[in-house]
């Protein structure tokens, strides 16, 4: 069971023993293996219908015409693909109808909302056949989409005509660890967590964590520089990523796979692909610096009565639990509520609040951890930062506890469809977004208990040690008048703010004409000179990023 | 007084009361405010002479010549930049010859070992204003060099022949803090020990320190990435830096100056800025994400037996101190002898041993960590890793061990000069580069006891967390035969490995021409275009960096 901690007006309270249920919430915490299994399956598949094919992007956005620059896919182009590879590593759909279906999972990415017209899927094995591919794609005007664990959520891994996928899989070699220092060099197809469980038969951690681990491969997250739960405690890939191979749209192979955390030689130009969203050329090899593995790991789950209030806990947290606090999470009332509703679990306290914190340690001391994160309860009560909370006792009730935080993005799905936003905002106004939006679509009349109001709920969660506020709007179904009242009042928002109108996922697809809202013109105006210098036929991704 | 810690076969040792002489080193300990305030100095003061002029660049490097494209200054361009600044901020030595040993100040590095010809330094007070110059200058071909604190190794912040200096010291104030989250903005002129000073007051420690913190300035650290003694805990400035705000050789201003750490809008041209040690644009403003400060702080100092003993420590230390490990420096045996040759002080273990480590732990509770290090020292002890070690009982001592680390790149200069080389090497082969080397030395009879011989030392020591080794060679006199001896030996040897020829120090104008030993022609190629893209006209600090 969860130990209630010590707080005064609750010492009287008995202990409860069924606390969590985290069998119940179990499955849906934590890293589903697929990440387009869903984990809050229950209600949904007893109503499941076959799954209606996924619209066209090129439907859905209709003003997207397909660049004339490019050639069309004939059958030469794919016998030299073959000749290169090898027919079992070329899905061919351009002289193969057969394999339509096939080539139609590598369209489509797994939110089931944007899918392309690609014929053609090629699967390197190496670098230099990467480099063969891209060459000959760049000589002959042919356009590609990089493609690693498609797991993203912007639309930016799948074609949106019929650009050549070039899927990363087969490349997934651990090419290098050093036990000492901690350096790993890997494939970019390595799936993130095989390499995290390499890692970790070595004492070592990968300095990345996301859900979607089971699935999405490290250089994919290189190429989206992947945010995660990992990064408040490791930092951002940009400094913990220390070399890169490349490919380049012209076929060079760029070797900076440097095993070095420190190496000053020249414009430090790997940085520039960690979140290119494989615009500029293809992440084949990544060289990364791995930390320690946390030998010990606590959770606490913390009712709060306002958003001050968790501001306050979150200082609180940094100075006293400082270099053991790993995760920060924020959750509003709303999204625990619609959890529990959804998974039909009794929520972690007694008592609603209007906010959730969880707070997770990770360091090499179990005891001291322990008897830090004690104080630290016992400080934030006494100054009435926090209202309740509960403390983990073993790793089943961490992973129920953090299923409360992750079973958020799913639960608030359950009845129909979700606007979703991904921002960094300044904390101090962070959750301010979350309130406005309410009140905005609650005036324009959208917002009620009924199936005469498109919206069922505006929720805010997210990390909020990073800033990163996660703003969903759960609908019964997609309404353009709710779309009307969102935007652009949220990127309106958050430019007033100098926030960013992406925090992790990306731009891709979905938030290419919105980067003006967080980037002004001279900043876009050097990103396209640097995609204009790397890919000057523009055959790398395109429609998308800027 | 330091406590010995416990060790079977010194058990029945007394321990001894003045075992450091804190005050005799704390001198040349820690940051001196003025980096060439030399801190071994007793034996030198006494026999110091006037100093002889530093020889101009342009003689000691005789291959390199004054690029014609580049305008000469006039007195015309003077009085634009008079009119733009304000006389007060243009120190002229193009009209007015008293101003002469002036301006020299600003053309001679540190070291005194590059010395250029330039006759004006620019002193801004606003971004505005060195766009201004920036304009003026790319318009009118003039070469410039921007300047901070003047702190650099490798001569990459002095002129060469007649680059104006752009000094940015007048651009020094902070501009937002945020107490929550941990974020600084401030103009790239702060000295960086004024800054961590300001958030010491605010419970928060600038991510990177170094010797020269009480005159180098963030935006000089920024540009030339420096790394220093918090590395290995909080990671390469391409982590903390949030946000840049650069001035591009034609004046346009990229306003980058991001307060958030998740911003995954478009390519993060900032990190093209990080370490382009002024070669492409200015950095006028920093964003940087500050870690909580550390309430504790503890120091041992070991010795060991072989180099394999100390990367064993090493393996141990990162295990059982994990989070709160913040430094673990490697010295070998010559280094310290030096040391104590120079200073007159008492080593701080008895006996003598072939390596020493100094490892720091930083934590926000003083008894959990010392708890920490007592079982991380009685386990390596038991092990047989380490030979025996001290641990500082408080400020002065940690002070004094420090010393002995930091006082080595002083004292190996004590016989005359020193060559020095920073590198990175993966580190099982590391200290082998010193042995290499001074079997080389030796095999070529330089190395002696007497003034027949040009070499004093051989030694290496350095930020053995990073990978990060100080090769020093002290020599009583420069000498043509031990630079053949050493050169292209030292460089020929990393590459092999794999390493970096400038671990921290940068390229400036000392490494230029070896950037071949640690990046391929693809490279350096790729960097060529960099250049080219964002500095067209040359005019950025010429005939430095690639």
């Amino acid at each position: 069971m969860a130990m209630r901690f010590t707080l005064a007006r609750a010492s009287t309270r008995p202990q409860r023993t069924q606390l969590l249920n985290p069998l119940a919430i179990a499955s849906c915490v934590q890293h589903p293996a697929r990440p387009w299994r869903r984990c809050i399956s229950t209600a949904q598949s007893e109503a499941a219908t076959p799954k209606p094919a996924v619209k066209f992007t090129s439907e859905s956005y209709p003003s997207l015409k397909r660049d004339s620059r490019f050639a069309q896919l004939t059958a030469d182009h794919v016998n030299h693909f073959k000749q290169l590879l090898g027919s079992a590593a070329v899905l061919d759909a351009v002289t193969d109808e057969a394999v339509s279906d096939e080539v139609d999972g590598f369209n489509s990415d797994w939110m089931r909302k944007y899918r392309g017209h690609g014929k053609l899927v090629l699967k390197p094995g190496s670098t230099e056949q990467v480099s063969q591919i891209l060459r000959y794609c760049n000589q002959h005007k042919l356009a590609v989409v990089p493609q690693g664990g498609n797991t993203g959520l912007v639309g930016g891994s799948v074609p949106v005509f019929d650009e050549i996928v070039i899927n990363l899989g087969r490349m997934n070699q651990v090419r290098h660890f050093d036990d000492v220092s901690g350096t790993l060099v890997a494939d970019a197809g390595c799936i993130l967590e095989v390499v995290d469980r390499y890692l970790a038969d070595r004492g070592y951690i990968f300095p990345l964590d996301l859900g979607a681990k089971g699935s999405c491969q490290i250089g994919g997250n290189v190429s989206t520089n992947a945010g995660g739960l990992r990064l408040l405690r490791y930092g951002s890939l940009h400094g913990s990523v220390l070399g890169l191979e490349v490919v380049l749209p012209n076929g060079t192979i760029v070797n900076d796979l440097s095993r070095l955390r420190k190496n000053n030689t020249g414009y430090d130009l790997k940085h520039l692909f960690i979140g290119a969203e494989g615009t500029i050329g293809i992440v084949t090899g990544v060289s990364v610096h791995c930390p320690q593995r946390p030998k010990a790991v606590n959770v606490a789950f913390l009712g709060l009565e306002s958003y001050d209030k968790a501001q306050q806990a979150f200082r609180e947290a940094k100075g006293q639990l400082s270099e053991i606090l790993s995760a920060f999470e924020l959750m509003d009332g709303g999204s625990q509520e619609i959890v529990a509703e959804v998974t039909k679990n009794r929520q972690p306290l007694d008592d609603k609040h209007p906010f959730y914190c969880l707070i997770e340690t990770s360091g090499s001391n179990s005891e001291h951890d322990s008897a830090k994160l004690e104080a630290f309860l016992e400080s934030v009560m006494a100054k009435e930062i926090v209202s309740d909370g509960v403390v983990a006792q073993d790793e089943t009730q961490v992973k129920a506890l953090w299923g409360w935080r992750e079973g958020v993005p799913e639960c608030i799905g359950h009845w129909g469809g979700v606007y979703k936003y991904d921002v960094s905002i300044p904390l101090k106004e962070m959750y301010q977004l979350v309130e406005d939006t309410e009140l905005r679509i609650r005036e324009a009349g959208l917002l009620g208990d009924t199936d005469d109001y498109p919206v069922v709920a505006v929720l805010g969660y997210g990390h909020m040690g990073d800033a990163n506020l996660h703003l969903n709007v759960g609908v019964r179904r997609y309404d353009e008048r709710v779309e009307r009242v969102l935007e652009p009042f949220v990127y309106e928002w958050i430019a007033e703010r100098e926030g960013s109108i992406s925090a992790e996922h990306g731009l891709g697809l979905a938030k290419k004409k919105y980067i003006g809202y967080s980037r002004d013109g001279v900043m876009v105006g050097l990103m396209k000179q640097v995609k204009q210098l790397y890919d000057p036929n523009g055959i790398m991704n395109p429609y998308k990023y800027i």
